[in-house]
């Protein structure tokens, strides 16, 4: 099988998809169940059917493209990704991989291939999670993990929650119970995306082969220290909920670096009250997100600075509220999803790398109702979730190729 | 002369002042230029005009009343203090000031006492800055030091300017240049406050006698690292400029206690970009608050915080803009002022304590133009700029009482 992706179409379709949510100082905020979400989401919908699938959107807002298979009863082999993403991120982001999988997709029916088992194009909603701080939840909701009360709870920083937003986007909170998927439906999922680190680019790769996603862990951390007159207040009656926070922070960073060579923990979000310049800080909320591909050294880190929040706030004597908001264990890709990709790496004759992915994704959710891979494509100076993120659109193409190869390896070709 | 002042009635007018400006949540948010605010203000005015005076007000929004003198060509002897306030903070801080002053005048024409020169209450506007992030504004308007273009710059979290807000209240700013007053106005200027701190309640004193004012600095820091994904980079790659300023607030506080003994520094206010949880911080803005009551203390701290910032970001590869944005410095009252007050005491019976106030005040920016004073009432617990902000109501009696005997020394009794 040597037939090839159309690169070019990718790139045009990467940026006609960037016109929706551009920041006016440059960079992408689409949010999901916005206006920008939902014409970029449309604009898939109409690509999807001029591919020749069948686009069904379920009550959450998760977007399916069906390609029927020579036995259609048989599991789906799916691939795809997501279209929401940060505040002030890049365009690449997740839409590579929905538009990947497209591609795949639109190369199939225009040389009118045939598969034994389904194909499926996936589009997650609210995968990165910026708006409701809750991360993968359309993949989550999938597998029946969201309930009808959790979508009343998360809300955004207009007090907005996810069932406003829902309702207000089309989506249909209250038919959440409809959203959850057979898990015998899918055969596999592959996810192609772009590395958002420095590997790829530093070993010189096009294509990195994913073994396995790192596992992390949010815990919010709230510290009660007391409001006090900026001026007035000798330093040694002071109980600065914020220096405090700052010296945690400073640990958060030394524990990250310590525990294991792959692991990272960062604080990106901070709430300090009340806030003004002349008061001293009587309230510091702020989270900590930690990762690691390894359990052991994930779980000390957690331990780690668990503790340190603990020893820091009881000898400055202020009130500690310490909660774990998040938890994904690390996943180990299937070996035979793993060496597929390898193969089709091989077969179209480019060069790939074996790596783990820092960053979580939708990929992560499917991993526990079916089998699942991916292919990372380079991210220049590994930046991401950051406007200047940027993929070299051959090395797109080169990473779509590998997906198409690695699709109809699973899907078997009827010939 | 033994005429008391009215404490029940000062205790009932605080009380009713208090009802402006309550948070939902318990606390004040009394900010300037609000309908809560101009509320107080009109409320204040009546009690001025019941008590004899003649009521002026500036088109900033400061407020003058003025009870005749036996000779009303000479200067006048003034107290007052503001009525805004910091978010969620107390009832007492400047209220105390402001309706202390209205005490005095109000038990001098019950008493039908005259004074050889003018009396006047002032209330000024904007002295904690919290709407605006610009302290003292008011009184700097009162001397010439604030520009019509300033009142286009600042603006407030929501992108009001100064002068909108001085618009929509009813206030004129393109009338700025009326407010300015003559130097030679004013014989002195006292002012009665809140200690805002702990050295009254632990020495077990109702009054404080003031000797000066700290001086104060707040340095603006702009620190541009860059954005990145928190799961795929690894630490050794990452330009975290939270964690940057994290080490900066630590030293903040180390720098305030080695600096001198009464050397204070704070960071009440940070603002982290993009700021979402899953996000390395690229961008983070922090200001410092320095003070002492000793020049050389306080230049130390704030040289010492500006090459700590320096240090650290050079270390971090990080982009760094530092600007010092207000200054002040140290204050030191008249010795007459100071003595003045000491013997009213004596004369009252009430024992006093010297004590220099952590606290910027109005009285700062009046002693560029004339003799100042102030006297302190404690505050329980140490604590200001918060909810749980109290003086007794009995101190506040005797600091008015100490404040009466003292305004009628300055402006001499004709009997």
């Amino acid at each position: 099988m040597s037939v090839k992706i159309n690169g070019e179409r990718l790139k045009e379709r990467l940026i006609a998809l960037s016109e929706f949510g551009k920041d006016i100082d440059g960079g992408w905020s689409r949010f999901t169940w916005t206006d920008e979400y939902n014409r970029a989401k449309e604009l898939l919908k109409q690509w999807m059917e001029e591919a020749g699938m069948t686009v069904r959107e379920d009550p959450m807002g998760n977007v399916f493209g069906h390609l029927a298979g020579v036995d259609d009863s048989l599991p789906v082999v799916a691939a795809g990704s997501h279209i929401d993403g940060v505040k002030c991120g890049g365009m690449f982001d997740g839409n590579v991989g929905v538009l990947g999988a497209l591609e795949v997709i639109t190369t199939i029916t225009e040389n009118k291939i045939k598969t034994r088992n389904p194909l499926e194009v996936i589009i997650f909603v609210e995968e990165d999670g910026a708006r409701f701080n809750w991360r993968i939840l359309g993949g989550r909701a999938l597998l029946g993990e969201v309930t009808r009360e959790d979508l009343d709870k998360y809300k955004d920083k207009d007090g907005i929650s996810i069932a406003q937003a829902m309702k207000a986007s089309g989506s249909d909170p209250d038919k959440l119970n409809e959203v959850k998927i057979d898990p015998k439906k899918y055969k596999c999922y592959y996810e192609l995306h772009i590395e958002q680190s420095h590997l790829l680019e530093s070993e010189g790769f096009s294509v990195g082969v994913v073994e396995g996603i790192f596992g992390s862990v949010w815990i919010k951390a709230t510290l009660k220290g007391r409001t006090d007159h900026a001026g007035a207040t000798p330093m040694k009656f002071r109980k600065d909920a914020l220096v405090a926070a700052s010296e945690i922070n400073v640990a958060m960073e030394r524990i990250a670096t310590e525990s294991g060579e792959t692991t990272v923990g960062t604080v990106g979000w901070i709430n300090v009250q009340p806030g003004t310049i002349n008061t001293i800080p009587g309230k510091v909320e702020l989270v900590f997100d930690i990762r690691d591909i390894d359990e052991n050294n994930l779980e000390k880190a957690v331990n780690s600075i668990r503790e340190f929040c603990s020893e820091v706030c009881k000898k400055r004597n202020i009130e500690l509220q310490v909660e774990e908001v998040v938890r994904f264990d690390p996943i180990h890709f299937p070996k035979h999803m793993i060496d597929a990709v390898d193969e089709a790496a091989k077969e179209a004759g480019i060069a790939s790398m074996r790596i783990a992915s820092g960053a979580g994704h939708d990929a992560q959710i499917l991993a526990k109702i079916t089998d699942v891979g991916m292919i990372f494509t380079p991210s220049k100076g590994g930046l991401s979730h950051c406007p200047e993120e940027y993929t070299d659109y051959e090395d797109i193409a080169k990473g779509t190729q590998v997906l198409f190869n690695t699709i109809l390896k699973m899907a078997e070709v009827v010939r």
